[in-house]
């Protein structure tokens, strides 16, 4: 049977946070908190990044601009219902006109969720898309929130996202809306001169990952114009846009990812990984994240002693080793789909030139050798998974529909089996 | 005596108006409006744009979204106190919910003011810069202000700012804040295929020299630390961020204004000069122009004779044909400033490679073949200006304190004469 013939997409959307950049940048949140017309604040941070004096710095700021503020301390490592629910149940004793969130992704979704659930009535699930939730839209305003982001890693200050673990239902679930997008990001590179090395490293794979992935996100051009154009998905494709911001993040990391490892207090290195972050976040906020993020979630989520330096002493896979676990694998597969793009990549990570005689293992060669040079572990047996674990985890990204959307080359079972048995 | 040291600015700012881009987005705009909530809204356009019937088109979709939508299409083609008034008598008639301006950036600049005045109390005069105006900043929320360039040129759906000819003080001035910014652009390359070539041109040129006057406009780090950081100027300099988007439009601007100017109809051309004004417009809005820019205000304002082809029955020098006028000199004497840029410039405009040899002639020889190409009036004289006319033209541009602020080196009334003379 002859398909039936869809126009293609035409339209692409493009938005970002405004923007304040540079050492000193930390110290002019009370002025921007009050020039948004708040009277109160509250600061959201997890104890980790509480510890390191950043927080109780920026309420002094806004102290000195005249502002009732106040530090909520307890927001989780990987947000769940759970821990959202005590955030909000706090938020919700006061009246706040505005939010900082301060930390790394928990921080700032943690915040977009009590953003929501304090100028709106319901709870979480009422706007997780359905089956799992009830799909609503957020009909009201809500207030400023200023997002800090404390590592070059996430890029939760320019997305639209906030990722929750829903425990009972044992699935993560995102909200997404413009709405939940922070009305300003403040980077401020001194926030990360004390990141540990291992800290540093998974981050900057995290970046590094989200602009690889987007720049080879499926084109936005490429899939079928959406039935009804104001439900175009939270994540298009690759674009002409993305792409700009996507090359010149593969750029910084390839030329500085190592030197903020090696020497965290390398300002210089630090404050390009930063400038690197936002760029990445700039484009992935918008292209999407495919395969590589979409296996993070069953490596993350399936872990069960494996602990990482520098991290919380419990088990877990942190985000940036998770997703950078199958990237080699990954882009060797998606490497048909536009071998160009790939050698490209490869080029801007390594300032090395790359020919078709060259193929994929090009760039999969340039990811395992800056895998190896900044210490991260090197395939999935180090977290603890065997043969064994693969068909539980194939499980675990065949869900992640999100993702998958702009994966460059349909997915079936055999490949995704195979990714994650050359990750091994 | 040994000046006193202040700190250098450590901080640059960034922010862009969320984009929606491509064939068919202006179908999407009742959508849009809907979405905000709005039910009344009020679209804005000059009779040369409504002429061409994109604003009825524009009105289809706002009906078709269930939305109350009237066009004023009494937007003069250099907005002046006396047309931005009449605007907003006209919209003070009634509450309207959204606005919806379509045209260049007359259109842009009038919604901007519309949206400001009906929903604040007072005159333009409360808000622009002291001491020409009151220095008022809105202090009430706007309404959301769809931006539709129809224009590959003027960037004003990027920037905060609106710029009225006051006819009784004999001045140009500027309203600038960040509640100015449009809330949304839609940029759709189909309403360019009718722009005649001259218009095509002249607004080419006007993207060429925002990216190329924010790319060699002075380093955000270069000034001084403003006293209070959150009156930083509306256009911070040259940034890490301006420089990609800048690099990115001359290099579209080099391969696409030709064949624009060759064949209108060129879907591919006018979509990679649509393309390059939104990059230069996200560029500029944030680093600023400077000297040709400022140059453009006095050849503009001081016509007499001079009619354009293409442009209405009227003498004037179109906005894109004043900029580029002395803009070969400029950057022949900021070259100094930054030559490796300068050659950047020159390479990305060109494709070709330049070393420290072909000095600052590289840049200018290279803008002087382009203006050549797309039939650009080649000198002030074209204008009919001669040598007497120097000194006053010169006094115009030493008025222009926002653009002088980011030029590359200090500008001093022999150095402003020799570029006006050099380019008759
Ligand atoms: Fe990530
Ligand atoms: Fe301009």
């Amino acid at each position: 049977m002859v398909p039936e013939i869809h126009p293609n997409e035409s339209v692409f959307t493009w938005a970002a946070p405004p923007l304040k950049f540079g050492p000193g940048a930390l110290d002019e949140i009370g002025g921007e908190v009050a020039a948004t017309g708040a009277a109160t604040v509250l600061v959201l941070t997890d104890p980790g990044v509480r510890d390191t004096g950043i927080p109780d710095r920026v309420r002094e700021t806004l102290l000195a601009a005249g502002l009732k503020a106040e530090i909520y301390d307890g927001v989780a490592v990987e947000p769940t219902d759970e821990s959202i629910t005590e955030a909000v149940e706090f938020a919700r004793q006061r009246e706040w006109d505005a939010f900082v969130a301060i930390g790394g992704g928990s921080a700032m979704d943690t915040a977009k969720a009590v953003n929501l659930l304090t100028t709106h009535p319901g709870e979480l699930l009422d706007f997780v898309t359905p089956p799992i939730g009830g799909g609503k839209a957020p009909w009201l305003p809500v207030k400023p929130l200023i997002a800090v982001p404390t590592t070059a890693g996430t890029g939760s200050e320019s997305t639209t996202i906030c990722v929750i673990d829903f425990l009972g239902l044992h699935l993560k679930a995102g909200v997404s809306h413009p709405k939940l997008r922070p009305s300003l990001a403040v980077v401020d590179p001194r926030t990360l001169l004390t990141l540990p090395p291992q800290v540093t490293a998974a981050s900057g794979m995290d970046v590094l990952s989200h602009a690889l992935e987007s720049y080879t996100a499926i084109r936005y051009d490429a899939k079928a114009a959406p039935e009804d154009p104001m439900r175009r998905p939270a994540f298009c494709g690759s674009n002409p846009i993305s792409d700009v911001w996507c090359e010149m993040a593969l750029k910084l990391v390839g030329e500085n990812l190592r030197a903020a490892v090696c020497n965290g207090h390398d300002l210089a290195a630090r404050t390009q990984m930063a400038l690197a972050s936002t760029y990445a976040g700039t484009g992935f906020g918008n292209a999407g994240t495919h395969l590589p993020h979409a296996n993070a979630y069953p490596v993350a989520g399936a872990v069960k002693q494996y602990r990482a330096d520098g991290y919380p002493e419990m088990p877990m896979v942190p985000h940036g080793q998770a997703v950078s676990a199958t990237a080699a694998a990954v882009f060797r597969w998606t490497y048909p789909a536009d071998p160009a793009r790939h050698l490209r990549a490869a080029e801007l990570l390594s300032g090395r030139t790359f020919t078709r005689t060259d193929g994929a293992e090009a760039l999969a060669n340039v990811l395992t050798e800056l895998m190896t040079d900044i210490g991260m572990p090197s395939g999935l047996r180090s977290f603890g998974y065997t043969k064994d674990d693969v068909p539980e985890l194939v499980d675990g990204t065949l869900k992640q529909t999100r993702q998958l959307a702009v994966v460059p080359r349909p997915l079936d079972r055999p490949a995704a089996e195979q990714i994650f048995l050359q990750s091994l």
